[in-house]
């Protein structure tokens, strides 16, 4: 163990729930740190952070931040990516990059290590990690892409209020108490912040998840989509999403149908799934078992359940996924991107 | 007015959450009504409920409640339904029955007034009511079915704990309380009552309603596909559903995929829509406009949003389908019945 290389690891974010998780998962999983510098805006310096005992304090994200560094897992927002992975990377860290930032990005891969970790070999320094509603449904559908081919997706999800801040978790909170006191909900941050409308989501499904583009469909599907087909490297995938913000604090779910190329045994998919990487299958109907939110959170897994053959098209197939957001969804992907960086330098 | 016939009406199952609504609609809509007759099990016999202004004496249902009865209106579950509406149909009653019992039966027409109002003509005592997430789609989608033709629907539920009774939803509240104050969460009702696991609803989403049938489908599920086929009266509608309860108390909402059978322009999509009668189109993606459950709730009409054009699929669909689920998902469905039975005998 003398011998074993340790790194200078950057989170960026780090008083925000993914970095928070992030710098959990480096000490939970025994990542090979020499030294954890722990970066956030101006308005966090200063804050006191434990790893391994040892209390770290906050500094402001500089340009300059990153001298010495050889991990940078940034999840600070894009603006914070785009002014300052460049950096980063300039004075030779991997970036791995937890926003929307460079996912589209031609030079940048954009990994889920169970579907294209090849592709993170190939990186120019920043590597990006997809958003948490793709990460899990593509992590589940890989093994039956391999086996099958897919020619089309058509999700809709179930998604948690942590995908959009600790403030939007405190809202939901906030408005479920009031609305059990017979208040009034008010809303303040869902289900963008930004944007000057604003919807209680306690006790209800807001279908608006991110800004809408001109097609109709919102950011949140419109990455669904596109990230789909990079992370799969198959421009010919067909997906179609509907994003859907439900009170639930952690885990997303999806309802996914999936025609596969060619047809397929029940058994076989069941099979695939058992083995696959990174995925739990919890599937029995006669036991009531199936994924849920409340049992995925705080796991590292993707769940698989309600596989059951389409009653009409021979190639069709529904799932119902779920995994925590903030986990495989994010801070996971991340740290696992690097830990088998690392591996595979060895 | 003097001339107006009047009726005798009969609500079995009258202080039911359904039986409530019906009875607040009879009213509200000013239904023809002569004699009420409130009917229930022997448990909730002797209590009162007001209706305009009269304070009714809730009565023990048996074969003999329903002679003198013209409209005999049941939500007490399927096996009061089985038992007396034989008895009511023989009194001279028409039936409409809000329970699964009849759904299927092909002696009995299962009616949405926008839909399929001339089957109800044909009834021989017995007109069902379909199943609420039923209801509210079919009734969005009879536009487009007469315009285009429908190949196929894809659907996933967002469904409110009401759907489930009174004691579901309780339990939702319960359990939502414990949460926010850090107490375990006890699981005594749903899925299913009568099954024996139970899962958290509060913040959390359970894709299990009803129970489960051999293909891996749930009732719930097989209820939209088969109901879908009977009320629109086409054998060949493709319907696959995924049915899930989150953690809304009243208005079921429904990510909707559906192929029409020839290709469309999405301006005529939305006059058919406007033009629809209980529809409402509330789409405008500039104004964060779209349905949601919390507006829908108290309300007759089916809401729809997010319609927008599959990107792959030319023929392809989004909508986003929201109702109150005691309103025309149950009670004001059947009412309308009536209503529009009175209509065409004058």
């Amino acid at each position: 163990m003398a011998n074993q290389t340790q790194y200078n690891v950057a989170v960026v974010g780090a008083t925000g729930a993914v970095g928070e998780r992030m710098i959990a998962l480096l000490e939970q999983r025994n990542f090979p740190v020499k030294q954890l510098k722990l970066l956030a805006s101006a308005r966090s310096a200063g804050k006191k952070i434990m790893f391994k005992g040892q209390e770290i304090e906050v500094e402001e994200a500089t340009p300059e931040s990153f001298a010495g560094i050889d991990f940078a897992l940034f999840s600070a927002g894009g603006a914070v990516s785009k002014e300052l992975a460049p950096h980063a990377v300039s004075h030779g860290a991997v970036v791995i990059d937890n926003t929307s930032a460079y996912r589209m990005d031609p030079e940048v891969p954009l990994v889920v290590p169970e579907v294209n970790m090849h592709a993170a070999f190939q990186h120019k320094g920043i590597i990006a990690n997809p958003n948490c509603s793709t990460i899990q449904m593509v992590a589940a559908l890989k093994p039956l892409y391999d086996r099958f081919g897919i020619e089309r997706i058509i999700v809709s999800t179930y998604q948690a209020v942590s995908g959009a801040g600790a403030s939007a978790i405190q809202e939901l909170l906030t408005q479920s108490r009031d609305v059990l006191d017979g208040k009034e909900a008010v809303a303040n941050i869902l289900p963008v912040g930004k944007l000057p409308v604003h919807h209680q989501i306690a006790f209800n499904a807001i279908p608006q998840i991110d800004v809408f583009t001109e097609n109709g469909f919102t950011y949140e599907e419109m990455k669904m989509i596109n990230e789909t087909k990079k992370i799969m490297e198959d421009e010919n995938i067909l997906v179609s999403a509907t994003c859907v913000r439900i009170p639930v604090v952690y885990g997303h779910s999806e309802s996914v149908y999936v025609e596969l190329k060619s047809e397929f045994e029940l058994e076989e998919v069941y099979a695939l799934l058992q083995n696959a990487p990174g995925v739990i299958l919890a599937d029995s109907p006669a036991e009531q078992l199936y994924p849920l939110a409340t049992d995925a959170a705080g796991k590292l897994d993707v769940f698989v359940g309600r596989v059951r053959r389409d009653l009409d098209h021979p190639r069709g197939l529904h799932l119902w996924i779920v995994s925590d957001n903030l986990l495989k969804g994010a801070a996971w992907n991340s740290v696992q991107i690097a830990e088998e960086l690392i591996k595979a330098a060895k």
